[in-house]
Order: structure tokens, then C-alpha cells, then sequence
């Protein structure tokens, strides 16, 4: 506690547990806990009674809580910047239509980019809000939002724009990641490479904008080769901009070591990765991240190798990958709820999945821990045990959810 | 129109698109809908332009509405009743605790019972409430709660009390069902006949007391034999009680059979029913509940005679299980997004499920479409087509839930 500023604190809420992961093993819990801010900055993490003075010298406001205070939830993959939805074309599969037969009715991830496309700015801001708002309810307190349905100067423009707008008026942190290497554009159909050109000379335009935290791609059989994923990489690398990569989700194509190989944030699905791979994001620093809902929604059977990447300390990440073909997820509880049906996590991983290895996911080292210095990113939820935030579907349990300091849902 | 009693009525909701059910197939989709009411039941269902005079001469309250409007949603299973929880069992479960370590460490349906019988009514009201109260959020406005967690006859009358209570506090529909036959209690160990005497006599003495609407049964081999069963059945004929059952989910016993020979309200779970029980209970009308929330949670690969029930004509029905070892979901859009994921139900009959054939699986007719005459139970969704409602997992689309013409949620 040398380091606890003077007080008057903004905040102080008392009373609940706290779950603060800021230990090697468990949940760091602390029983009849307090947590104090300042300036959108933790200024006390401990047990009530290690207050120094009582509480309402301490802080302009003092909360009395219950349950238990975990840090805020870092969605660190999601497309939830997107115009339209795909409801029609989930029951058009139900009802058993062939993926031609959806496509020839305008359905797949095209129909997204052109609804995408022909949104105006504000429109497509005010189709997202509902979507973020929701993660927010349920939680979340940093959100990643990629682009990649604009797949143009313009509409990826356009996309990433929205997304640092979702931030400001939420009072939450996004980071942006540019993913134009998602899906190839009508206009360049069986011209993937002049594409990945287009893509690689729009990048320095946006990052002069300020609009890109980091680069991604969709390196798969029916996406990018891992020559192109490679170029983009290189494309980031000359801006100093940091990677991380849609790898191996349906095949393995070495994709999350080549993540490794640019010191990529993250590998993200990661299903096929092989154990080699393994060892080169674990000497790397790359987090896996795990997208549990796309996973459940494809129906899919091939699990990431968890083991592995518990043997070689590869942190697992788990994200939302809100998006609307695959993985209409909008609640990272839910995610971590599949995430340990489907991938059989402890409630454990699962919550440092959605918090600190998650952050890591994004590079950021200020969150995803409850701990003096932190951000003051953190939910009070309305339960009696950590593990129920993996354990029930439905329900609302975030009594109260703050970021930098301030409540946000 | 012919019913249309004349107005004024106490409300009217216009604008939204309707999903009324009132059709052989498809959604009985109106747009630009018009859904009037009064004392509790619907007496206008049409397009607005077809209203006998002008909105506001009409109705006391005219509410203008967007998305769409289903059904009241009808969780015709739950064991949302119960004391403690089980989240701590998961986390040990998914540690890798074999389930004789977890019963050991006082885990399993027995915790539950134990923690249940030493509530005092008031406790497992204040408990229960909450769960209700997240499934009404997102839509259901008719629950049927089970007993079973009592497993004598003070704790099973306390929980059907409690769940009677539940809807008087909410403003719903409950509907009771008693469910001694769920597991055997400690005190009757290896003395299974002797309880399903004791459980029998207790039945009589409820049912004066109004706590009984229907009789329920856990048939399994990890549970109670048919030939039990059938005595519990032959007790509730004797009170002209109707009855359901949880039949054949880990193995068929001839349970939907067993269930349909007394012309049963549902066969509930049936993975293993046999395509000749399939026939039974089309001949007498019982209706399949299915609950991918246990199919979900427990992993299980084996999936319902979907194909059988659908030629033979018996109607499926979906429902959340709410329980605290197998399945702790506390929303019906879920339990329908994962009859969709698992069971390859189209949306449409999944929304269905949840509405009409939910109502017959509770012996209710006046509910579960969109009808002159029927309740006025309804949900106005934030979405643009119905199938949004099997299509995201976790977010709120709920704006306005109304029961009986009021609003609830
Ligand atoms: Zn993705
Ligand atoms: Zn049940």
C-alpha cells in the first residue's frame, strides 16, 4: 500500500469480495473487501479493515456492495461494428438451405459488407451501440472491435471510425484493429493478391489517422494465404504497429506461428494449432485467444490444444467474437460459460481469460487485475461464488459496472 | 372481429410487426400491427388500419410500439425453487472432481435438498425470486415450477407454497407440479417402494390444499423405476391429477410411453424415447418437452427423435429445466438458441415450443398465440424478425413483457 495516494479518494465501495486475480494461482480473493479510486486509478485494494482512516474521510463517495467485485471484462475479439443482421439466413440453415442456396439469396458474410457499405456513418454507429451496450451490461469494460466488413478505403474508414466513436460515448476504452484482410471484395474476385496490395496502401492512411491499434487477418483456406497474411504483417511492422491473426481456426495452416513469429498479440480460434506452433507463441508472448461461441454456433468438434497451451504457459484469452455469421454472442459471460462447457476451462481460466490474459491479448498491461495503480475497471456482480459467472446462461448478475472510476451500466 | 367486445379498452400497443402463431405454419406474421385488450384478455388482433376508430377513442392507454410482438413466452419446466447453489460443484467438476469426490465434499442433488429443507419459506421465496424474475425479464410470462428438493412432505409442501408465491409477487401465471418422485432421500435409502408409498399419501393432503396442478416423476435408472412411477401416476388419476414426466433421458425405459398410456400433459427430456412411444403419445396427445439446456451441460451426444415427432405429429415444446446441477439457465431465448445449436430446431418451431405447445404442455389453452380471446400475455422485442430470438445468446431484447395486460417487466 506505499504507493496509495492521500486521500480524498473519488470512490470507495466496501462489503463485497473480491475476486482480484492478482495472484499466481486462485482468485486472490479478499473477503469484506474494499477497492478506492482516484482519478479513474485504484487507490486501495484490500481487506476493510486495512483502511487507514474510516471511510468517509477517506472518499467524496462510499458504497456499501455485496457479492463479489471482479475487474471489468476485456472483450478482446469482436466484429460488433456491422450493418444488418443474419437472423434470416440462421433459420434459412435451419430450414436446411444449402450455404449456395443462402449465398444465391443474398445471404453470407457479403450481404454484411454491403449493408455494411451503403450505412452511413451515424447509421451504422446506431445499429452498434445496442451491441456494445449489451457486452457493457453483462460486464465488459474494454472492448476490441475490429473492421473488415467495409473491405474498401472508405467503409473500412468508415468502420473503424464508429468504432472509436462506440468508445467515447460508452466512456469505455476500444482499441481498433484493422482487418480488411477478412474477406475478399466482389470487385477483386480471384485477385486476392492486388487486394492485399489495396489493403497494405490503406493502412498508413488509417494509422495517420489515428485510427488503427493493431492489424489483423483472416489466414485460412477460404480466406488469405499465409504469403498475404505475411504482407500485411509487414505492412504493419513498417508502422510499428502490433499483429494478431484469425489462425488456424478450420485448418492449420501454421497460422498462429506466424503470428509468433511478428511477436503477435494474440493467435485467435486456434483450433488445428499444432504443438510446434504452441512453442513458438509461448516463446513469443503470444495469447491464445479462445472463441467459444463461434465454436458452439458452427457446431464444431476439434478442440484447441488446451493442454498444450497450459504445459507451455501460452495465457488463454476468451472473447465474444460478436459478429453476425458465426458467433452472435453478446455477453462475455456467455462466452466463458461455453467456454467451459465446450473447452471444459475452469471457472478460473475462464475469468483471467476474460480479464488479464485478455488485456494481454490487447497490450495493455493497466487492467485485468484489481491492484493499486490499475484502472479502476471493475463489476460488482450479484453472486456468491466466482464460478457462477461461468455457471448460469441468461440472467443479469452485474449489479454495477464501473470503468476508469465512473458507472457505466 | 365478431367477439370485439366495445371499447374502451384498457390498452393498445400499435406499430410493431406481430408474430400471433394463430396459423398452421409460419409466424401468422401482421405488420403494422394492433393489439388491444381488456381485463387481462386480447380483444383486437389485426393490422392498425383495420381498428373500428380511431386509436385514441379506443383505449385508455395507447402505446406505441416498434420490433416485433410475440406470445408470452411458457417455461413449462423449471426447479427454480430450491435453496444454495451448485456453482461451486461446476467449478470442482470442471477441476476434474469425480462425482463421488463432489458427493464426498457434499456436492450433488442432496446439497440441494439439504440446503432446500433447512430454508425457511420465507428464505427460498427471497432465494427463488431472482430467477424468476431473469426469466420474466427475457420474456416468459406463464412458469410451471416443480417440487422435488424437499423429499418430505413439510419441505415438498414448503417449495410448492413458495412457488404459488412466486407468481402472486410477479403477477404471473405458475404452475405447480409435484415432484416427491425426483430423487430418494437420505432417510429412505435402499427403501425406494417405502417412499413412493410416503410420497403418495403426501400427494392427497396437497392437493387439498390447492398446491397441486399436475404430477411429475424422475423415471430413470438412476432414479425411479416405471413400475414406481405407474403408482405415482395411479395416485394422481385417483385425484383426476394430470401428469408429465422426465422420461427417457439417459435410457429408454418406456417412460413418454408410460406417460402417454395416462394421457400425460408431456414426456419431458426424451432423448432415448423409442419412435413406438414416439406413436403412444401422438394417440394421446402428449406433448415432447425438449431441454437442451441439461443436453448442453452435460455434454450429451444423443439427440431426441426429432424426425419421429414431427411425422407423427406430436407437438415439441421447449423449456429451460432452471435447476441447479444440470441446468442453471435463467432464460428462455437461451434455452431456444440452444434447441436451435443442438437439436436443429428451426426458429419458428422453436418459438413455438415456447409459446403454444409450452401452454398445451401445461394443460393451457387460453394462451401461447396472439388471439381474440386469449390472455393477454405478450412480449415487445427489440429485433427485426422473429428468428433474432434464437439467434443471440446473452444482450436484452426484451422491452415490454405484459401478463394478463399488465406490465411486468
Ligand atoms: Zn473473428
Ligand atoms: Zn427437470
Amino acid at each position: 500500500m506505499t504507493d496509495t495516494p492521500t486521500p480524498p479518494w473519488d470512490g470507495l465501495i466496501l462489503g463485497a469480495a473480491l475476486a482480484t486475480l492478482d495472484s499466481d494461482t486462485g482468485y486472490g480473493e479478499i473477503t469484506d473487501g474494499a477497492l478506492g479510486w482516484r482519478d479513474g486509478v485504484l487507490t486501495f485494494v484490500g481487506p476493510r479493515n486495512a483502511l487507514p482512516d474510516s471511510p468517509d474521510r477517506l472518499a467524496r463517495e462510499v458504497i456499501e456492495a455485496r457479492g463479489w467485485i471482479t475487474p471489468g471484462l476485456v472483450d478482446c475479439h469482436t466484429h460488433l461494428v456491422f450493418a444488418g443482421d443474419r437472423a434470416r439466413e440462421f433459420e434459412l440453415r435451419l430450414q436446411g438451405a444449402s450455404y449456395e442456396a443462402i449465398a444465391r439469396a443474398g445471404g453470407g458474410i457479403l450481404s454484411t459488407v454491403r449493408a455494411t457499405r451503403e450505412a452511413s456513418e451515424d447509421e451504422l454507429l446506431r445499429q452498434s451501440l445496442p451491441r456494445a451496450r449489451a457486452l457493457l451490461a453483462d460486464g465488459a469494460t474494454t472492448l476490441e472491435i475490429k473492421s473488415g466488413y467495409g473491405l474498401d478505403f472508405d467503409s473500412e474508414r468508415k468502420m473503424l471510425r464508429v468504432a472509436r466513436r462506440v468508445g467515447e460515448v460508452l466512456g469505455v476504452t476500444v482499441r481498433t484493429t484493422y482487418l480488411a484482410a477478412h474477406a475478399l471484395p466482389p470487385e477483386y474476385k480471384e485477385r486476392a493478391d492486388d487486394y492485399i496490395d489495396a489493403a497494405c496502401d490503406w493502412l498508413p492512411r488509417l494509422h495517420a489517422e489515428g485510427l488503427v491499434d493493431a492489424v489483423d487477418a483472416f489466414c485460412e483456406g477460404i480466406g488469405f494465404t499465409p504469403a498475404q497474411t505475411r504482407r500485411m504483417f509487414e505492412a504493419a511492422r513498417a508502422l510499428g504497429l502490433p499483429v494478431k491473426l484469425h489462425a488456424d481456426q478450420l485448418s492449420d495452416l501454421g497460422g498462429a506461428a506466424l503470428a509468433a513469429e511478428f511477436s503477435g498479440l494474440s493467435a485467435d480460434h486456434v483450433e488445428y494449432t499444432s504443438e510446434d506452433s504452441v512453442r513458438a507463441m509461448a516463446a513469443h508472448g503470444t495469447v491464445a485467444v479462445l472463441l467459444p461461441g463461434a465454436f458452439h454456433v458452427l457446431r464444431e468438434t476439434k478442440l484447441p490444444p488446451l493442454d498444450a497451451f497450459r504445459v507451455h504457459g501460452v495465457p488463454m484469452a476468451v472473447a465474444t467474437d460478436c459478429n453476425p455469421g458465426t458467433s452472435p454472442l453478446l455477453s462475455m459471460r456467455q462466452a466463458m460459460q461455453l467456454a467451459c462447457t465446450h473447452f471444459r476451462l475452469t471457472p478460473e481460466e475462464a475469468l483471467r481469460g476474460a480479464t488479464v490474459h485478455a488485456a494481454h491479448a490487447l497490450g495493455l498491461t493497466d487492467r485485468g487485475v484489481l491492484r493499486v495503480g490499475a484502472r479502476a475497471d471493475f463489476v460488482q456482480w450479484q453472486v456468491g461464488h466466482p464460478a457462477e459467472l461461468c455457471y448460469w446462461l441468461g440472467g443479469r448478475l452485474a449489479d454495477a459496472v464501473y470503468a476508469g472510476g465512473r458507472r457505466i451500466s
